[in-house]
């Protein structure tokens, strides 16, 4: 499973208000917890209105202050995203392309040639109602991809994770979603926000965990969620072994010895 | 989802030694707050040597004393199950029966036009290996069932669930069997002990979640588990509601707030 760390995000109050601070402390700290917490992505998004590349270019040198984790650029302009791969010392990932405008051709000539990952959302200007329309979305973007010359391995197809309080039969769409894009690509990556199933919901973290744990069954590998919880993370772990991801749970006992999850030790 | 509510087993050592005792109030309390919890029977098993249909006697009654909740009477022989059936106020259920020696011939022939309900594990004198000998076994206990006029939905199969430590592949096995079990027959009913899977593994907790998700998700209908664990019902709430079981998660906000799950409320 591939961890996208996504805690330094501006959407988020608290951490807006240290970006409007500049507190550079409080966005390394979120940078080393969230790398000690076993992430292999940490998600930066400035989410401002005014001097966004500005914002993103300290906010990436402070995360590469504490840590080697690669970068992934998360902005909802392709521009930005591409303005922004230079300040990166290692190869990352960009967050997101989707159909929209010309963000494919964007995003992927810029990493064309390169290591550089990218997430794909399966949406145009809206978001697709039915499974048979994502995966409309989806086979234009690997047609995209396809022009650009990027391998389906380098791509983190968002399958759009949406609240499951509106719907009438569960998450049944997403999870078809999720097996056609394996099924037809099967070293590609499927990854998702996963939080968004539980808005409006009480109790969220088991509707979180359940959802990771069927969306998991159904081929992702790939998450957009926060390291540092350890239910989450340790659910990752006991769902890898329950489907032969894990022999004898030596990864499972490994993280629970490395501190990844269970009870915090004092 | 069908809660065998697992806290009055003598295999439990505080259990145990309230039967020694015949602290009656120590049994009828785990019969009250299984039945609070949400429980659909209330599983009873002795595990004695000595006196087994007396301590089931005595058992029954202070369960009955304090709930409606049926009985599922548990002991692994199957002339005790049916020698308690008369203690029991309303039909209940009776775990269990397997293809070991006549055990299918003596519950069967018991329940035969009756409402009582029973559980049937799918191994015989040893436990088979393989999904194909445990789908083997199964066409025998259908077979049986048959021979005695009892509908599928009466049954319980226990596909048995077994620890996750030793096994190579997962859960992959048990996930066959399930499947398949639920394709032949939609209207049987599969249940298990989830917490089996966790045995000898740290932080058993996240484990048993993610096995009961991926159980329900393959056709699991109803578990032996501890109703009182506010996680695993919570658990059991929102996967109903991924699964498209649960319209607009009504059953998981009424569950929620009739305390079922979540934050304890002061």
């Amino acid at each position: 499973m591939i961890v996208i760390g996504e805690k330094i995000n501006g959407a988020i109050p608290s951490v807006a208000k240290a970006i409007a601070e500049r507190d550079a402390d409080w966005i390394r700290n979120l940078a080393k917890i969230q790398t000690e917490a076993g992430a292999d992505f940490i998600d930066v998004c400035a989410s401002v209105k005014d001097d966004e590349v500005e914002t993103m270019h300290w906010l990436i040198d402070l995360v590469q202050e504490v840590t080697d984790t690669p970068i992934c650029i998360d902005s909802p302009s392709a521009e930005v995203c591409v303005a922004c791969m230079p300040f990166c010392k290692k190869p990352g990932m960009i967050n997101s392309v989707s159909m929209e405008g010309n963000k494919c051709d964007v995003v992927f000539s810029a990493i064309q040639g390169t290591p550089w990952q990218c997430v794909a959302l399966l949406c145009g200007k809206g978001i697709p109602k039915s499974a048979e329309e994502r995966l409309g979305v989806f086979s234009q973007i690997m047609a995209k991809a396809k022009e650009y010359n990027i391998a389906p391995s380098r791509l983190h197809i968002d399958p759009l994770v949406e609240m499951l309080c509106t719907s009438e039969d569960g998450i049944s769409m997403v999870i078809e979603v999720i097996q056609t894009v394996k099924e037809k690509y099967p070293s590609i990556h499927v990854t998702g926000a996963v939080s968004n199933i539980s808005f409006n919901l009480p109790v969220r973290k088991v509707l979180n965990q359940a959802f990771l744990v069927l969306s998991m069954n159904a081929g992702m590998d790939s998450a957009v969620l926060d390291p540092t919880n350890r239910d989450m993370m340790g659910m990752m772990y006991a769902t890898e072994a329950m489907l032969g991801l894990d022999d004898y749970c030596m990864e499972y006992i490994g993280a629970y010895r490395e501190g990844i999850f269970g009870p915090v030790k004092a």
